[in-house]
């Protein structure tokens, strides 16, 4: 009797799963149409002062070729979603908290921390416990206290720019 | 004959004085307009990141205190806004240098080193020669090379409250 729900359970597993991933793909929509270009030009580096940087972690700076290195190490591509996740969502946070409230670009970064928040919910929902042990070290790292790791002068708009160049490496395929 | 002029050139003089300082005073008041409190929390502190200082010349920070000394010590009050308008030159051309022209803050400023621009030119055509000469000195340090000056790290608003106290000290009376 018992056995006769195993694949209808599995059904109701695949349709959760594949409803999820709709979900995660329409924030991801909602995160490329914020995070354009123009936009990221506008409210990252018009509306900062010349040269101004971000103190960041060396971590905190993901970039394509961090991804290629870690696909390379046969490193899962969940993995590096949540890595991508949450570096991205600390970046963000760290953003929003330099910027006064009635700051051009307050608005813009708050809407971009709440799409992440959006995402990190609906991802450890379905994908917890699927994570690579270097990918865990290294958002451990981030989440853990920031001293003993090195740090970074780094532009606002250059960390939004990887932000979106990995994105567009980690979805283009899956949400089409 | 030549002597029967003096009192007439004397008057034409004075006439050509008052007319500049009716200027001066125009030109303070657009000053004013633009320097209110609202005006400075806005383009000054709400549209720079938190904590975001300037890094300028030790002789750029003017404050009443240093008005006060230097009154103490019997140096004329032209000398004093001229001291006052150079620095205050400097100090928001400095500003402006840090801002990228699509910046919320780029045209009040820009509007506010052109004030100060008109009001230099007006200053020098009329009153030049007239400098104490500690008064001097300190111009001197401030448009030569910054090389030897210490620095201070102060917040772009800081150096506007600044700016606006002194100038009301000094033309409050003269621009009723």
């Amino acid at each position: 009797m018992q056995r006769g729900y195993a694949p209808f359970l599995y059904f109701v597993a695949v349709l959760g799963l594949e409803a999820a991933m709709q979900k995660e793909c329409r924030i991801i929509e909602a995160l490329q149409n914020k995070l354009t270009y123009q936009q990221r030009l506008q409210y990252m580096k018009h509306y900062f002062p010349i040269n101004y940087t971000m103190n960041v972690q060396f971590e905190e700076v993901l970039r394509v070729a961090n991804i290629t290195r870690l696909r390379d190490q046969s490193v899962g591509e969940l993995s590096l979603r949540y890595l991508w996740l949450s570096v991205n969502s600390q970046v963000l946070l760290k953003i929003w908290a330099v910027l006064p409230e009635k700051h051009p670009s307050w608005e813009y970064t708050r809407d971009l921390c709440y799409l992440f928040e959006q995402l990190t919910e609906e991802y450890e929902n379905y994908n917890q416990g699927n994570m690579d042990a270097n990918v865990w070290d290294v958002v451990e790292q981030l989440v853990s206290s920031d001293a003993g790791s090195s740090r970074k002068a780094v532009y606002p708009k250059a960390l939004l720019d990887n932000c979106v160049k990995v994105m567009l490496m980690l979805y283009s395929e899956s949400c089409k």
